[in-house]
This record gives C-alpha cells, sequence and structure tokens, in this order.
C-alpha cells in the first residue's frame, strides 16, 4: 500500500499543482486578493519614508554583504580542497588579500556617495558619465545577472546551512530552496518596506553570533594554545598548487564581497546629513565584515577545517566550540535568516534596476509596471523564475553556482568607476585628484579581478555569464530601436489626420437558426445595416437544410453558403474575405461577427467547441479584418 | 567540460522543447503540414475498402491478441516469482486454464458475429439491449480504460523486449516507451488505412518466429530429454502459496487474452459471406494463440526458466536455443513489432469508440470532429496522452501495469454477453437456445474472472481502475444531461423569433492620440454613430493631458475620463459599464471597441501591453457586453 501510495504521490501532487493554476487562472481575482492582498492606490507610494540612524541602517542595509560570510570563505577553500591538508594555511593569504580588496572596494563607494547624493547604482552613474548607452548597459546587464545569483547561492546556502544541522533535509535541498525562493516571491508581491527596522534584528543576531564565534574561538585557543595536532603546517607549497589554483580560490573567495552597493544605492535612507551618515555606515560595514572574515578564516585553520559537502564550515566550527546545543543552533538558525534576507533584498534591487532599465526602453515595458501592491511584480516574478531555474540546473549547490557569480559584481564595479573617473576629470572641483586616483585605482583592480574570474572559473561555468551578458545587451539595444521604431510610426499629426469614415461590410459567421444566431443577427442590425451571414457546411445536405432553414425564418438578411472539403473553417472564411475584398471593392473596412457561447462554468468550455476562438486569433493575426465577439451567456 | 555539458543537456532540451511548441502552436499550419501530411476531403473518406480473404485478415486483426503471449505466461509467473523453483510447475495448470478461458471466449465471440454483422463492439451491443444508457456505457468506459491500458501495456513490453537484448537502453525505457507513443500518434495522425496489407507481415513473421521457438524447443528435447537439472519438480505445493496468489497469477496471465475483440469489430472488412470467414477467422486465431501459450508455457517449464526483470522470458528462451545471433534478433524484433502494431491498432479502436459514444452526446463532441486526415485525431491524441501518462507513472514496468489491465476487458466482454443473452431471449430464432447458454456460461466465467481480478489486484493497482470506471460513467452522464439542456436552451421558434434591432453604445477605449486610435475611432464611426471615448488614467497630470490632446485633435467623439487609483483597467470599466447601464437606460447593447496592436514579429509581443487582451478576456467571461478588436498591424 505504502509503495502505492509512493508511485502516485508525485503524479498527484502535479495533478494538483495543475487543478491549483488552472485555477488560479480562472479565479484569478480572488486567488490573488488571498495571496498578495487588497491593491493599493498609487498615492500610498509617496508615503514619508522614516528616515533611519545610520546604525539602524547598517544592519538593514547589510544582510546582502554580511551573509557572504557563511559561504565566501568556504569557496574559497573548495577550489584547493583536493589538495588536502598542506593547502589549509592557504586560507590566511587569500582571507587577507579579499579583506584588502574590500577595504579598496569600499573607499571607492565612499567615493561613489560623494558624487550621487540621492544613490546612484552603476547604472546611473554610467548613463550620466557615457554618451553611448553600452557602458551603462553593460553595468545593467552585470548587475541584473549577478542579482539572480544572489538569490541562487544566498538560498541555497541557507538551506545547506540547515541542512548541515539536520543532514534528514539533505535530498531535498533543491525542493527546499525553490520553495524559500516562492516563499520570499509571495511575501514581496505582497509588498515589504525595504527598510522596516524589524530587518535589523535577524542581521544584528548573526553579526552577534560571528562575534561570539570567534570570541570563543580565541578563549579555545588561549587555553589549548595556537597550534593543534590537526593545524596544517604554514607556509609549505603542496604538491599540484598552482598559480591558477590560487587565483581561482581567491576568486571563489571574493564572492563574500557581494552586495557591496546596497548601501550606495539607498543614500536618501540615512538621516540627514545623508551622505556622511551613508559614508559612516560604510566604514563601519567594512570593519566589521573585514574583521569578521579574517576571525573566521583564523580560527577554521587553527582547527584545520576541511571542507565537507554535506555539513558547512561555520557549522562545523561552531560544532567544535558550542556542541549542538541551544548556541549551535542560534547560530545556524541566525544564518539561514541572514542568507534568506540576503535574497530577499535583491527582491527590491532586481525589480527597481530592471524598471529603471525599462523605463529608458532598453527591456520590456511590463516590467515597469507597479502591480496591487505598488511594487514591480513583473520584475519580481522574473527574478524568481530565473533564481529557481539556476537552482534547479544547479542541485542548489553553492559551490557549483559561485563560478558564475561575482563577475557581474566586478564587472558593474569597474563600469562604474570608469564612470566616476570621468566624472572627476569633467568636474575638477575640492579633492578631484585624489578621488579619481582612488576610483582609478579601483578601476584597475576591479577589472583585473572581473578578468581573472572570467578567465579562471571559465570552464567552470564562468562561460555562461560571459555568453549571457552580450545576449542581454544586445537584446537590450534590439528593444530600445523596436520602440523608437514603433513610436514613430504611431505618432500623427492631430491637425491633418482626424477619423474618417468608410465603407464596411459586416460577415455574421451563422452555424444555424438557434437563439444565439438570433442573439447575434440582432446585435448586428442593431449597429449597421450592411450584414450578411456566412454559413460554413462540411456537405451538400447540411447546406441545403441551412438554406431552407433560413428561407423558413424568413432570410433576415442575405446569407452565403461555402462548402469546406477539408473540414476546416479557417480557409474557406479566408478565401470567402479575398473575395469580398475583391468584389465589394468599395468596402475599406471588412468586419467578421462572431457568435461565442459563455458557458456558466468555464470547464463547460471542454463540451463546446472552440471555432469562435481559433477563428478570431487566426484572422487577428493574418487578415487586416475588425473582429467583434457576440457572447451568448448559457444559463444551464 | 562533459560535466557541464551533462549538467545543461536536459534544461537545454527542455528549452529546445518549449520554442519547439511555441513555435507549432504559433506557424501551426506549417508545422502541421509537415508532420500531417496535406488535408484531405472529407469525400475521401469513403473510398472503397478492398475486402480481404481471411486468412489475409487474420493476421492484420491479430497482433493486438497474439502479441499478447510475449507477457501474458511472463506476467502471470511474476506473481509467483518470489515462491522460488518449486511454483515454477504452476506455469502449466495456470496456461491451461488460460486456453480454456480463450476457447470459451472465442465460442461467445462467435456468437456475437452472427448477431451483429456489421461488427458490433460491446458499446454496441449493450446500447442495443438495455433501456437504460448505463450498461452500454459500462461497457465503453471499461473498454476506453484498457485501451490505454493495451498501448502502456504493449509499448512498455515492445521496449522490455528490446532492452533485453540489449541492456544498454534499459535505464531509458520510460522515455523510449514515450517516445514511440509519440512516433504511433503522429503515424496515425497522418492516417493510415487499418487493413493494410503490408501490417500482415511482422504478424506472420511473429507467428513464425514463435512456431521456429516451439518447434526448437521440442527438438531439444527430443535430443535432451524431457527433464534436465533445471526442470523443477511436478507437482510439489510451495510454501506460501494460497488461492488467493495462484488466482492472482492466473489473472496476471489471462491479460494475454485482450485483444480477443478486434475481429468481431472488423466483420466488414472480411470477404462475402462476411460473418463465415469472420468465424473460420476466430476459430483459426483461436487454435494458433492456444497452440503457442501451451507450447512456449511447456518449454518455459521444463527448461526452468525464472523471472527476470532485465530479460524477458522469450529473450532467455530464445537465447537458450539459438545463442544471441540472426534468429534471436528476428525473435526479438518481431516481438517489437508485433507489440507495437497491437498498440498501433488501439489508436483506430480507441477514437472510433470514443467517436461512437461522442456522437450519443456523452463524451464531449470534440471527439466526433475529424482531423485533416480524416481520423479522430482528438481521441488519439488523448489516447496517446494517457497511455504516456500511465508509462511515466509505472515507469515503463509492464508487470507493474498489468493488475491495472484485463478487469476492463473482462468487464466489457460480461455486458456485452449479457446483452446477447437478453437478445437470444428476445429473438428467440435459430439454435436460440444453444446461443443463449454459450452466451449466459461466457457472462458467468467472465464476470467471475473480473472479480476475481478485481479483488485479488486491489491493493496491486485495480482500484485505480475500480475508482476510474464509475467516474468515467458518471461524468459521460452529466455531459448527456448538458448537452440536453443547451439543446433545450438554444432553440428558438423560427416563426415567431426574428432578429430585432437595439439601441447600441459603442465605448471606444483610447490610451492617447495616435495612429492607432485614429484607425480604430475610424471603424467605429463608420459602423455606429452613438459612439464615445474612455480613457483610463493613473493619475491627475495624465488625464488632464490626455483631455487638452483631445481638444486639440477637434474632440472627434464625446471623451470620459475615469482615474483608476489602483491602476487596474478592469475595475473601471467595470464600474464605468455598471454606471452607462443604469444612465442610458435604453442601451440594450453596450459594445466595447478595442484597439490592438499587431506586431509584425509574433514574439514583439512581449514588448507590448498585453491589456486588450486581458480585458477582452475578462469582460467576455464577466458582462454582458459585446467586444470589438480592432487590429492595427504594425510594419515595424
Amino acid at each position: 500500500m505504502l509503495a502505492v501510495l509512493e508511485r502516485w504521490l508525485h503524479p498527484i501532487l502535479i495533478v494538483i499543482a495543475i487543478i491549483a493554476v488552472v485555477y488560479a487562472l480562472v479565479n484569478f481575482g480572488t486567488v490573488k486578493r488571498i495571496l498578495i492582498g487588497r491593491p493599493m492606490r498609487t498615492r500610498e507610494l509617496h508615503a514619508q519614508h522614516n528616515k533611519l540612524l545610520w546604525f539602524i541602517a547598517l544592519p538593514i542595509l547589510s544582510a546582502d554583504l554580511y551573509s557572504s560570510v557563511a559561504y565566501g570563505p568556504e569557496a574559497g577553500m573548495t577550489e584547493l580542497a583536493h589538495l588536502g591538508a598542506p593547502a589549509k594555511w592557504l586560507i590566511l593569504p587569500i582571507t587577507a588579500a579579499t579583506v584588502m580588496l574590500l577595504v579598496l572596494l569600499i573607499a571607492s563607494y565612499i567615493m561613489g556617495v560623494m558624487a550621487y547624493p540621492n544613490g546612484g547604482g552603476a547604472y546611473a552613474i554610467a548613463k550620466d558619465n557615457f554618451r553611448r548607452p553600452w557602458a551603462a548597459l553593460t553595468a545593467a546587464s552585470a548587475l541584473l545577472v549577478d542579482y539572480v545569483l544572489t538569490v541562487a547561492v544566498s538560498v541555497s546556502a541557507g538551506i545547506q546551512a540547515v541542512s548541515s544541522a539536520y543532514p534528514a533535509i539533505a535530498p531535498y535541498e533543491t525542493t527546499l530552496s525553490i520553495l524559500c525562493i516562492l516563499v520570499i516571491l509571495l511575501v514581496n508581491l505582497r509588498g515589504v518596506a525595504e527598510s522596516a527596522t524589524v530587518f535589523a534584528w535577524p542581521t544584528i543576531l548573526f553579526m552577534i553570533s560571528m562575534a561570539v564565534l570567534i570570541f570563543a574561538g580565541f578563549v579555545d585557543e588561549v587555553r589549548h594554545g595556537f597550534t593543534r595536532p590537526a593545524t596544517p603546517p604554514l607556509g609549505t607549497w603542496p604538491q599540484g598548487l598552482t598559480t591558477l589554483l590560487i587565483l581561482k580560490a581567491f576568486s571563489s573567495a571574493c564572492s563574500a564581497l557581494t552586495g557591496i552597493e546596497t548601501i550606495s544605492n539607498a543614500v536618501p535612507v540615512f538621516r540627514e546629513p545623508h551622505q556622511k551618515n551613508a559614508i559612516k555606515a560604510y566604514i563601519a560595514l567594512g570593519a566589521i565584515t573585514g574583521a569578521t572574515l579574517l576571525g573566521f578564516a583564523f580560527h577554521l585553520y587553527i582547527r584545520g577545517i576541511s571542507v565537507d559537502p554535506n555539513n558547512t564550515m561555520l557549522s562545523q566550527l561552531a560544532g567544535l566550540y558550542f556542541g549542538h546545543g541551544a548556541v549551535y543552533q542560534v547560530i545556524i538558525w541566525s544564518t539561514f535568516i541572514v542568507l534568506i534576507l540576503a535574497a530577499n533584498s535583491t527582491f527590491t534591487g532586481f525589480p527597481q534596476l530592471a524598471a529603471l532599465v525599462a523605463g529608458d526602453g532598453f527591456l520590456p515595458r511590463a516590467l515597469t509596471v507597479r502591480g496591487d501592491r505598488l511594487g514591480y511584480s513583473n520584475g519580481m516574478i522574473v527574478l524568481a523564475a530565473l533564481a529557481s531555474l539556476l537552482i534547479e540546473v544547479f542541485h542548489a549547490e553553492t559551490n557549483a553556482l559561485i563560478p558564475l557569480y561575482a563577475i557581474g559584481v566586478f564587472l558593474s564595479f569597474t563600469v562604474a568607476q570608469i564612470g566616476l573617473v570621468r566624472r572627476w576629470w569633467k568636474v575638477r572641483e575640492g579633492f578631484w585628484r585624489v578621488k579619481l586616483a582612488v576610483n582609478a585605482a579601483g578601476a584597475a583592480i576591479t577589472a583585473s579581478v572581473a578578468m581573472v574570474f572570467a578567465v579562471t572559473k571559465f570552464t567552470d561555468g564562468a562561460w555562461i555569464v560571459l555568453v549571457v551578458l552580450p545576449l542581454l545587451i544586445g537584446v537590450s539595444l534590439a528593444v530600445h530601436r523596436h520602440y523608437l521604431e514603433i513610436g514613430d510610426e504611431l505618432r500623427i499629426d492631430p491637425t491633418t489626420m482626424r477619423p474618417q469614415t468608410h465603407a464596411v461590410v459586416s460577415i455574421v459567421l451563422v452555424s444555424g437558426v438557434h437563439r444565439v444566431v438570433l442573439h447575434t443577427l440582432s446585435f448586428a442590425q442593431s449597429i449597421h445595416s450592411n450584414v450578411i451571414a456566412l454559413y460554413i457546411g462540411f456537405d451538400d445536405p447540411s447546406i441545403e437544410q441551412m438554406k431552407a432553414r433560413w428561407e423558413a425564418w424568413g432570410s433576415p438578411c442575405k446569407l452565403y453558403t461555402v462548402k469546406s472539403e477539408y473540414r476546416s473553417l479557417l480557409r474557406p472564411l479566408a478565401l470567402f474575405i479575398q473575395a469580398l475584398e475583391q468584389i465589394e471593392g468599395r468596402a475599406d473596412h471588412i468586419h467578421v461577427i462572431i457568435p461565442q457561447f459563455i458557458p456558466r462554468k468555464w470547464w463547460h468550455n471542454i463540451l463546446h467547441n472552440q471555432s469562435a476562438l481559433l477563428i478570431r486569433l487566426w484572422l487577428l493575426r493574418n487578415k487586416d479584418v475588425v473582429i467583434t465577439t457576440v457572447p451568448y451567456h448559457l444559463h444551464k
């Protein structure tokens, strides 16, 4: 019996899902109301933000960057795992290099905050400082791709943290990750105030957890000494280590730096003076993140933690210090929550950027439409779909996703910094030479890092990004061209071009003499006098019968009949219209009137011919005729 | 690099499949022409059949029954497999019982042929002899379910035969089976002459193969004696054997009897005298099938063949006699082809029966529509979809599908035989007492067999059929009631009810002043004078701007504006229509005219608002208004 259940569970779930989707499509309003909540008025959008103190804004805006601590160092060490214990000490120099890059990036971003107090993302900076659109599009595409990866990586890493504590869920990581994304999507479709103070607490909790962990590590080391039997020897050159491998490990570790741009996009959220407070937050965040990375990496080295795909390094270290009790649970769950928050924050960033780019005409305009709850719902849905696809393809393995990650960020960093360099060169005020130098150095280093990523990770997955990016840029340019062309085509001169009346022939399609035809003919004759009826029969007897019935009905209008030898309605109709266009040369518009049953229950449609729908779709695409549907609502 | 390929292969295939489906939907005509071929005229349907000699018709019509030899005995033994070698001798009595049932069934079917010379399936017999529709519907539903199972079982068994010879394909059995079904579907959508003589050859080849196999077995036994070390002892009662288990094994073995009804449905195909020739064919087919079953089972026993899920018993036996050379290959491939032919013949039976039932108003009428190539294409597609679903759910394991099988056949046998009993009782001519006795005995035995199936296989899957059957009958009755009610509702008295003109208000939805609006207004004013324009704006500035532009355009008609605070078009439009219905009480029809962009390339639609479509769908379902779409075909 259980085997039967198991066999049928999956298909039954699929069937339920299909029914749910169909129901949702048909009763869209109700389902949406339940899931998404009541629609909101446009003017509710401009309700005043509460401006935040910098040390409150800091945790709110730092989930994205700080949460990367949970997977960055581990991603670096995964690259070196096959070299065994002798390579473990490399975590120290690699982390140190990562932290140096962090400092440089924060310095460059502080320059950005100075230049664009209203929050200038890489796209805005590039748009402002490059004449041609491709620079801004490069930055935007790179960021959009990386937003998708942020969701995929953060959610996978979060689920992996939990499955380290509860190995029983390990086989379901993919499903659980996609479920998480759906929940985040729903929450965001309902609308979340991005800067709600509640979001500060999980990040603060995670920061405290990490501080406790690092402190516990030092206590442990003071009590048991700074070397252990497990501590790998320092400075030995493991066999098989190559420069390429070091660069790969470094670039993976740099995934810990993603999310650094969040504060610069949110400068207006800070209390006055915006810029000063944002800079303070940047410095504090840099210090905290740097210290965490260094301390965490140091303890990982001392205890000689190895990479274990079923148990994250963070979980291993916490287990060593605290066992698997309450403290361990707090660390695991705060890691999970902060990673989910990082994914969540992306559900604000991606749709906003997409709407910005779409507003400039480079992406489909549907991305600029605000949903019922005022969020850019289409962008959110696209983000959730793409991230779910990535998770499905990569089976929610964080370390398989990392190689795709970070290229985009560093590429957009580079574009933004070059933009700032151009700006300082143009502006030449204040300490412009210093700023220019910082950004030039930043540009050089981020460009090299992006290059290193692209080369070293090419075969591991980076090629995907390098294929997708130019594609995305090309599509954006094509979209823009299309919109410009359409705009030209639709423009009219209102003083000279006015509506004019033309001769119209209205063809009513009739299938017999019954109530629906009666209803349709009544309408047709009410609006227009030049009405003819067309009957398409499949054989001679049915045509003769129709003619007789029409006459018995007193011939309400002229009836044409056509025999369809192929039992298709479209071909004879098309030929009839063509003939009409030629014979009745004076008809500028041909107008086809189609009666349509509307059954009382939507699923009754399966019992009725859908030819009205098919004819309409086909005519609309293939003929320049006006189509009217006259519904007849069945009562039974 | 290979790992990357493997990771992406599946998703890339899915993407290609999606693109193919979208392309096919959009360019349906072309794709259909390539796959299905040119449409055929209705009159081509009645081209004369070539009437067949009985010994030519025999192999053509016997693929379904005879091919079951390939899985019937094996299905029986699978039930006893866990009892080990001591149970192997039971194949002899079980096969003997199966053959006795075969003889009885053939006798009853000969009675059926006598009564219904034009080919009477169980549905026709039941319809003719029961006043209430449920008896005929029981027969029809049972047969439809079993047709689906025939396809699933035959195709799975065919693929299993091939994978016995080529174990490398074993992991792909499900995919290959579904692929086979798709190919059969395509071939049938193109249209195959059911009684084409070419179909005789594979069955003849398979019959000869089986004859050679059985002959080789006897030669082998004459040379090496009728007992071997492997021959299981005869008549020992294996531990764990129960009556229930014997009944289960017997009912599984009876799956070898499915397809017996084919000849009785095809009596008119035979040369004159139809009935006599059909009866000859029935007797010959019974003799051949019975002999094959007995001989095959006997050799299986002598060589002590065990059930092996990776190697069919037929393949094992052929391997023992002939090695894996040419003869073995001929046996395997002729088995495969004849099983595929059995599935193929179902693609004629299922759609014809479904069309018959639908023609009586018990199933959706779409099933009676002939496709381009004159076959009932909708029925074929439904059959292929259901069979593929079953194969997917049961991972193409023949032995997992067998418990669902055969109940339906025996149930419909029972209904048909009771029907014939009623008929003989009514008619009372000729040897009616003998005929009545044969059919009464047949009814009793097939009823008991069906009951045994239902009880013994209940937990193995038979419950599915026992749930589906009443559901199907209930749905059929509901469908019938729906059609009757609709017919009543639509009927009018042509002498008194004539079209009448009413007052109509036409609302043109405008989104600005541009070429599409110009085009739409021109049409609206051409057909009708009572035209008003409606603009739905999301904020006050846009509404003011629209008013100004309308005035600058010389106000072609009265413009109403509505502000949508929720950025939705549907709600304000619905409210406006409601207000109009109340204010302009004299308007019997409200007529909404919607301008619609038609881009040059279908995929450009993604760049444009689909609100025209949404509005139309929503209005059609929820409001009693007439909807006109005025297409504007973009040139760019």
